[in-house]
């Protein structure tokens, strides 16, 4: 039982349902509660129908695996978009997150996961064979690897590669540097040295 | 418009809703809403179903205005309580800060809010009538002002101070000092002048 006594079942239920998602404590747990209590009834029912038709309707884009609204989501269906090239991602996150730098016109596929033997991930768990299958049937000229550059992102860089070894295809990945405005002395060796490697043109950095 | 670009309608609406909630920004609310996305839908319709019930069946006990799953609630429905001191109290969350203490056992006033000109909000949009009402209905000894050591706190224990004189009834106020566990040096001058005009009594404080 929790430690807390709450004036009402109703109330402990509700900050027992918040303080289950992530990140969210008992305390918030109440504050959100009881924030909700203080508003108009209709606001709370539109509050909580957003969240089951959100559940229920939402799909994942048959090609991308990207959430959408349709069978084919708005990124794959743009005709204006260059269907040659494909950035894997992880999760729809960095989908928003890369189409939020406005330097992308490709196509996404995002894997759900990178494999990860200690949490259980193995390849068969991600949509990485729907990705050789886009792969291989054409028209692909480039793969982005765009991954975070952990352990379990390497490997599974290094898997998705293998596998598409076999195809005439591009696989490129983000370049790894010294971010806009850190100073140089702050930076870990690593990023350091792989900026020292992967130097580019200056008259190209100025872009 | 935001700046940022959802994959989904669906799924704007719901990041739209949570960012709503106080002290929920953009980024955690996808977050939160990612998390359900990945949660079975049951689980999601429970979690909703939980804050619509709670918002359209929870009560205010009709004595004290606390929050309640029933007309009167367990605290003032308790015989073994002592209904003759009544705690006055900004918000339910203060009284569930004074249960968890399990140092009192009187009855509660949920004022719901203190005295704020500032923010529009006058002694007649508190509960401070049906407090006076149940000071005069008799067999109360003693009402203790548990309000915020604020300028608004201190206005409106000073009006609710001025409605009860009437009564033979004893106003007392929470005592202020010194934290159990802090020291001297980083206590605000007032906090440790209060301190030092209300010491008590050394064997009291061993209690």
């Amino acid at each position: 039982m929790s430690p807390d006594r709450y004036p009402s079942k109703l109330l402990e239920n509700a900050v027992n349902e918040f303080a289950r998602l992530p990140g969210v404590g008992r305390k918030t747990a109440l504050r959100l509660v009881l924030h909700l209590l203080r508003q108009e009834k209709e606001d709370v029912a539109y509050f909580s129908n957003t969240l089951i038709r959100l559940r229920n309707e939402v799909m994942r884009c048959g090609i991308c695996h990207n959430i959408s609204d349709t069978a084919i989501c708005d990124i794959c269906g743009n005709p204006s978009r260059d269907a040659g090239i494909i950035c894997v991602v992880e999760s729809i996150r960095d989908v928003m997150a890369i189409e939020n730098t406005h330097q992308y016109n490709g196509l996404y596929h995002v894997l759900g996961g990178i494999i990860s033997p200690m949490d259980g991930i193995s390849p068969s768990d991600l949509e990485i064979e729907s990705l050789v299958k886009r792969a291989g049937a054409g028209g692909i000229t480039e793969v982005i690897l765009a991954l975070p550059t952990t352990m379990e992102g390497d490997t599974t860089n290094f898997y998705i590669f293998r596998k598409l070894k076999s195809f005439e295809i591009a696989v490129t990945t983000l370049a790894r540097g010294i971010s806009v405005g850190d100073e140089l002395e702050y930076a870990d060796e690593i990023t350091l040295g792989r900026s020292i490697l992967n130097r580019t043109e200056f008259e190209k950095s100025m872009k």
